[in-house]
């Protein structure tokens, strides 16, 4: 702390500097409820007794390895309260983070040592964080993510939140979990439209900094999602653990200098400047990855407007997303909709556009000079290009 | 970040590491809404065009100096948004931030450059704060603290949060605001019962830490309560600047090292074991340092008891609180409730006690054994001085 007198008016001053280290793992294991694995009780203390976990899970979670989990931690003798959750966009409420904080309180866990373990999907992590960051001001908590945008980006970085008055993620904290368990036999039981729904967050990182993660994307993608990640063949099998790897190392390597966004000119928000409109107005039915992948498809086609992309980077980049089972237009994308989402945008971008654009295939640039009638030629070009690739397919 | 293969198992792992400055200033400054004064805009950009802020005040202050502010932001030429908001401790609940953030929302502001002035006591700078730290995922925020708790206390930390299921600040964050504006010319307009209130703060900083400020207090308590801390006479001037002065620079010196309270250990938390359940008993009439006192008080029993204090000065403490008006005996103290409250306390700080006690007068340490037995006869010993002391008295 320094001290120090202003000069305009010799009142004393205060000026507190202190910093915060975070540090916390991501771990990639098979089968994290096999009776022999330790890594889920590994964080938090043992304490003089038995351990006592508060565990939330997703329903449908709940539904495929709900006995497994219980037999696990009855194994392990962990006193337990196991708390279902139905999730879902919709879902994505504060009111699901009082519930949850609410229960968690009846149950009674010390302050540092007994951390909140999750498993479901992004949705239940992220609403789970948040209640984590706020009870007690900070309870530790372990992430075990069950989908595959769990596991390549909910789950690996350190944003909280929850939908509050039409906006995604309008409230929400910064919270680091102390470990986080990628396991990929989850995905399973995951049904395809969701697996197409991370395919698009893995696709991001490709076209942003990673050519070789959308070569493998070009090449494996559509194998990759036919067998959900499971390795059913050898190619398919080493296609998706190269998949992964690459996509999650992608994302750590972009978050980890700007946790807290401080910089609001993030490569990673390639994709989600109309989206976040966007899907709040598609919902209950668009996902996240879904409307991530539209504003994808449109800044590919903004790219290619101004001559940062050719036109076959750009049939490439549109004939993938296909592959991947991704939707590269929507009658939401109106000049519209798009310009209010670009506003939304700049307000939460601190007056700016910040708009990442691709340049070529694994580069991005960022603009601030977008106008409407830009806008409306890349909107005709988006759509002009999706008709193009449906007919190629068909 | 590092990424390595775990013996066990070869899953590779990724270790994420890194590290959030927090700066802030705390600055004392005289009538904050006199037209010449710019501190109250100087965080935040100036924006493109006109200043915009949103402005949360105190109900009670907004009737004493709601002119005034109106009139500073429009000599600034600022456009704003004044919500009024009733406080008092039983308000302070997460409704109050919903709503809150529900009309910051509706008047929106940019992400960085704007940031939401609150100007009010305690209960207010913790729900805007927690408001601010949750929109966006962090709005910068600057306070005007307005009560006493508020300058020496609630407005120099980073703790924001509201009281949730019946458990004082049970949901939090840690949030610093840029810059906050320590002036004690609000403090007029404040009832002597919560000029009493706040002194029980600065009374706990020169117990735990700075005899010199105890001394203070010992001879000049009295006066700045009976002056409200407004210098109304010259020995009376001298000592209110002394002693905010002393009580400001001791809170941030116990803060700075531990601002996210990795540290449970805490001699800042003396007279903060019992009070947080005593006080949500004694609601509505009981104030904060009302309840903390009574804590302070019962501590210092505690250490009279294993002759970590003599008699003597078991005594002049006992006298000071007194002076400043505060109580020093509750009907709320029996066995029972101290014990449940232990009890709870345990839990927030990790299964031990960490019993701040005074050794003497100006140094503490900490203890994990009281027992049943001992805080009986330490809660016997406190009424007995308190009997003592108001017998005196009469
Ligand atoms: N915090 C972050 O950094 C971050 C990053 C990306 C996305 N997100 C958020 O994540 C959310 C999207 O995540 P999501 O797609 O995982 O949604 P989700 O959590 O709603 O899960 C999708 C569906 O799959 C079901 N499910 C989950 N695991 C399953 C399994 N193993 N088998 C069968 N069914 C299963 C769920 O019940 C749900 O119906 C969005 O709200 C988005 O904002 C957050
Ligand atoms: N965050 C922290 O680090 C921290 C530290 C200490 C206390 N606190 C919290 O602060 C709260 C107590 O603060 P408080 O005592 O300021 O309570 P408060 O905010 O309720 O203010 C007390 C009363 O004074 C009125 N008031 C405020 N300023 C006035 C003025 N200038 N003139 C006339 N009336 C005025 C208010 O309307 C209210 O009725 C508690 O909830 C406590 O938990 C927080």
């Amino acid at each position: 702390m320094r001290r120090k007198f202003s000069p305009n008016a010799g009142n004393p001053s205060w000026h507190v500097k202190a910093s915060q280290p975070v540090n916390y793992e991501v771990r990639l294991c098979h089968r994290v409820f096999d009776l022999r694995r330790t890594d889920l009780l590994e964080a938090g203390g043992p304490g003089d007794g038995r351990a006592r976990r508060f565990v939330v899970v997703d329903e449908a979670v709940d539904r495929a390895y709900g006995a497994e989990l219980r037999q696990y931690l009855d194994h392990h003798d962990v006193t337990h309260e196991i708390m279902v959750v139905q999730s879902g966009e919709v879902r994505k409420e504060v009111d699901m983070v009082l519930r949850l904080v609410e229960r968690l309180d009846t149950f009674g866990i010390d302050r540092r040592r007994e951390p909140i373990i999750v498993v479901g999907g992004g949705v239940l992590m992220d609403i789970v964080g948040l209640a984590a960051s706020l009870y007690r001001r900070g309870t530790p908590f372990v992430r075990v993510p069950t989908t595959l945008i769990g596991l390549v980006d909910a789950g690996v970085g350190v944003k909280t939140g929850v939908n509050f008055n039409g906006h995604k993620n309008q409230l929400g904290t910064y919270a680091a979990a102390e470990l986080t368990l990628l396991d990929r036999s989850f995905l399973s039981t995951l049904s395809r439209r969701h697996i197409s729904n991370g395919l698009a967050e893995i696709l991001k990182v490709g076209l942003i900094k990673d050519e070789a993660l959308f070569g493998l994307l070009e090449r494996h993608g559509r194998l990759v999602l036919d067998e959900n990640f499971q390795g059913l063949s050898p190619e398919g099998d080493g296609a998706a653990t190269a998949i992964l790897e690459r996509a999650i190392s992608g994302m750590l390597e972009e978050l980890e200098p700007n946790l807290w966004e401080e910089t609001l000119e993030r490569s990673m928000d390639y994709g989600h400047t109309f989206s976040p409109s966007v899907e709040m107005l598609g919902l209950p039915s668009m996902l996240h990855g879904e409307a991530v992948c539209l504003d994808m498809a449109l800044s590919t086609a903004l790219a290619c407007g101004r001559g940062l992309m050719n036109e076959d980077e750009c049939g490439r980049v549109f004939a993938v997303m296909s592959d991947l089972g991704l939707p590269t237009w929507s009658p939401l994308h109106t000049p519209e909709v798009l310009g209010r989402a670009l506003h939304a945008t700049v307000r939460r971008r601190d007056g700016q556009q910040r708009l990442p654009l691709p340049v070529g295939i694994g580069k991005t640039l960022f603009v601030n000079d977008v106008r409407t009638g830009e806008l409306a030629s890349a909107i005709a070009l988006q759509r002009e290009m999706a008709l193009r690739g449906s007919l190629e397919a068909a």
